[in-house]
């Protein structure tokens, strides 16, 4: 049998569980997790092209890895001469999304039959895709699989520990380096930029930034000008193959007010203060209830705000706290930790690291910067 | 009625005679070219989040810009207050694909009743909300109009050839600042991490980066060196709100042989002659047939290609010039125009522009770093 780069028997289990005949898979994250990397390197990010946009598929009959296709594009070939890929069959008759859902409804058809049950993931699988499948497969169920994927993500290895750290480093600092490039006139819109570039310079892939300088709670970046006296909060994205962090630093043009000071201290007495409580065997629930305690129990509470969410290939996956189950947390899974303070007159104090499970207890995974960013 | 920021009368023209009665838009591309440029900065490029993916939407009914709507997230709020659209109605509650498809289907019976045609993107519309919207307006008729997009973007504005052409210049700046980054044991993967740090310096969105080290024709970013006495090419993709210029430049380590000189030249020579067919009045078939003449009077002919495509928010768009259709070029349209060789012995040598049509002939964007980068 092949060797996949995932948890091959926690897959099939999770397929026999939702009653799924095959996983057919088409979004740029899933694929590179199944593939253990791969993507068609002209498309990763230039999807749209003439009158359609570019779709790849991966299958995998259920329990039988030797049976698992890949249909992409022409293009593709010798990129998979060079990186090749664990799966047996390469079809790259396929290309956009019509195209690649013919091949792959043939396929499937000869691997599970016209009646089976395909997993699919709806929310990033194109309607023309779609309707193709259908009609070529009229008799099959099509279920969304997209949450037994997260569930499949759930716990990291140490490779992909490896990656989420060199993310959270260049992110945060990305970050830092943006806060010193600060000068008179500089607006929020600049400042993005200036992340862009000091993530590229990295080697990180640009997602998003919130550049919100207070007492304003504009986040979106604009023609606003970051003056001296305000707070600023950088709120920013980046990924590497997919693997993505989210943290947020606090900047300051000049000292900040006391106000402010207290509240950024509360921040991080938080952030800190809950750490504890990130190991194996914590539930969702305790941890959650943990934060809106520790968030109570502050000064400023009823401006405050925590939350904890799972992060990896996709913000807001498994663990996701936000259900408030019994589940425990495991080692090898990553969250993202955020406490956030809105003041009228200060403006949106925050902080956000990526925390992840390990077997003792937390790594806070791009920890630089936590502290107050004074610069002229 | 508002005032629109496209040819409203071009697009009423365009719904009347494919029989559309609304007009359902959800592509980033699309979204941006119909609002003037808007989109929520946050999930631009982090679509996906949670169990599902960011689907914004513009409605608009034929002929009733009044009647247009937009649906969002909530997380928009500021951002559409600080950069107001035309849109008279603007609905928050929307966000995921099917969230945005309830709010959209609701809002379409209102203004266009249950039975209407919608004109929406097929290949840019997530099958969840494809259903959503399918379950909601059962008896509603579904037809793609991403071509019908394609041509109301057809004919440029002074606007978006300003752009354009900023673009094509970052694109062709970042490409050779990037040849001058060489060093023994570069690889292409480094090359390419260069040529997206060069471009977020720019203020452009990395796309894509073809690096492709002769005699090899692997063209996608590997673990290979570009070692002294070969030839590079560097065929990227770059892009600023959606309008993205393609170009390629030709590099060497070190003096390019006497037959890859050749080879440029010949690219050259091609890539300038066809330029005065570039001009209002020529055909598509007569610049097609135009370049296959020009390519056949070269010596090295046999190993050759010519292609020519429009090129704006998305690769391949109107000029379609591979129909070779008896349509004209107008002023305003954007052309991609790509001559290569590919030799066994010296590589894949290829030079690509970004050329307008202006109302007396054209204009060559990017015209920058045309001759040999040589360097050590």
């Amino acid at each position: 049998m092949a060797t996949v780069p995932f948890d091959g028997a926690k897959l099939g289990g999770l397929l026999e569980e939702a009653g799924i005949d095959a996983l057919l898979v088409s979004s740029r994250h899933n694929v590179r997790y199944l593939t253990g990397g791969y993507y068609d390197h002209f498309h990763a990010l230039a999807t749209r092209g003439g009158s359609g946009q570019y779709v790849p598929f991966v299958g995998i009959p259920r329990g039988r890895f030797d049976a698992a296709f890949y249909v992409g594009g022409m293009g593709e070939k010798r990129q998979l001469e060079a990186m090749p890929i664990w799966i047996p069959a390469i079809h790259l008759n396929g290309g956009n999304g019509p195209n690649s859902a013919r091949v792959a409804a043939s396929l499937l058809k000869d691997r599970v039959g016209p009646n089976a049950t395909i997993g699919v993931e709806l929310p990033f699988l194109p309607a023309d895709a779609f309707q193709s499948l259908q009609r070529d497969l009229p008799h099959a169920r099509f279920v969304d699989a997209t949450d037994l994927l997260h569930e499949l993500r759930a716990i990291k290895t140490p490779d992909e520990l490896a990656t989420l750290r060199r993310v959270a480093e260049g992110v945060a600092g990305a970050i830092q380096a943006t806060f010193r490039a600060a000068h008179d006139g500089i607006t929020t819109r600049e400042l993005s930029s200036v992340v862009a570039y000091q993530m590229a310079s990295r080697g990180i892939e640009f997602l998003w930034s919130f550049t919100c300088a207070g007492p304003s709670f504009l986040r979106a970046p604009s023609s606003m000008v970051w003056e001296r006296g305000q707070i600023l909060h950088l709120d920013c994205g980046g990924e590497i193959g997919d693997y993505l962090a989210d943290i947020c630093r606090l900047g300051s043009r000049g000292e900040p007010s006391a106000l402010a000071r207290e509240l950024h201290a509360e921040c991080l007495q938080l952030q800190n203060d809950i750490r504890k409580f990130v190991r194996p065997g914590t539930t969702y629930r305790e941890l959650a209830e943990a934060g809106e305690e520790a968030l109570h129990a502050l000064p400023h509470a009823e401006i405050g705000r925590f939350v904890a969410h799972g992060i990896g290939m996709v913000s807001h996956e498994q663990p996701m706290i936000a259900t408030r189950s019994d589940r425990r947390l495991e080692a090898g899974m990553v969250l993202s930790i955020e406490t956030e303070f809105l003041h009228p007159s200060v403006g949106h104090v925050k902080i956000e690291d990526v925390v992840a499970v390990t077997p003792n207890g937390y790594e806070g995974m791009g920890d630089i910067g936590r502290e107050w960013q004074i610069v002229e």
